[in-house]
């Protein structure tokens, strides 16, 4: 029982996530998000036309977390409620080490940014951007910036890129919810 | 509180994972092993030297999840506890397709495998390796496969590969559990 009740605890803290800010705004890193619900990875994305300078470097991991209420939510309904939060981080890939001898593994920390969704604070589209760097908090990218035109463009479900996150397109397929 | 309570169960046994075997003692594929904590991914890692045939062919990412409560229990001591269930998720890759001009990212499932420790019914070495496919179940992987004595020679702690998880890697080194 003591168990269960621990791990009850445990949960709550984890599960009942909401985007928090300080006081001049920034966006404060989730301290657990590395244990919110994976997306889903890429290496070496990019929406640019590929050039020799964009190919040569070293290509990066773009891991994608959800706070678990909302996954819960976009399960349920094909959408994102209120307080969605999405991390994004970025790693630095390595090839050969340890037994590996090709194709690329993750690394070091490069930089996390954070897209959440909060209709009182943000009531324009409902969603903000923020860039955190290595940071425990981050500010708003301007609205000028090309992810909100981008995202908004472009994203498959409610100015999120539901279409490079293969568990949830298809459950934003069964439900409706894909951007016609 | 209704809602508190309603996570809390959902936590409990989410978090309360341990491994299910059938009757034939076939592992059970965990129903929620998508919302555990996610370790790292990797695209077209090989152990094998590589040859134009296999650089030739689509490279696959690599997506591992681990039950919380293990995981838990390595960020405070380093090593794995008994009923550690690692998920080894493998999917295929894209690469041009929405707005994403060059890299990759994940798509369909191609199979699961998984790794449990359990030291009552696998005495030998605690581990047992479980191919899964597709299925909702999967028989044991003979002893006699390369699987498990790569991991016992290479895994940088205790049969697994915590040298490509950044995160953990970073944990066994503090905790002075690397092996040597």
């Amino acid at each position: 029982m003591r168990v269960i009740l621990a791990l009850c605890m445990l949960a709550a803290a984890l599960m009942a996530q909401e985007p928090q800010f300080t006081n001049s705004g920034e966006l404060v890193l989730p301290a657990h998000y590395r244990e919110w619900v994976f997306l889903s990875s890429g290496l070496g994305m990019t929406y640019q036309p590929s050039t020799a300078a964009n190919q040569d470097r070293s290509p990066s991991f773009t891991n994608v977390f959800v706070n678990p209420a909302a996954y819960r939510s976009f399960l349920e309904t094909g959408k994102w409620p209120d307080q969605t939060v999405l991390v994004l981080e970025v790693r630095f890939s390595e090839t050969k080490g340890s037994i590996n001898k090709d194709g690329h593994y993750q690394a070091g920390l490069d930089h996390v940014a954070v897209e959440v969704k909060d209709t009182a604070r943000f009531p324009a589209s409902g969603w903000a951007f923020f860039a955190l760097g290595k940071a425990s908090s981050g500010k708003l990218i301007p609205r000028t910036a090309d992810c909100y035109s981008c995202h908004a463009e472009h994203g498959a479900v409610d100015n999120t890129f539901v279409q490079f996150y293969p568990t949830l397109l298809a459950v934003a397929r069964q439900k409706g919810t894909l951007r016609p």
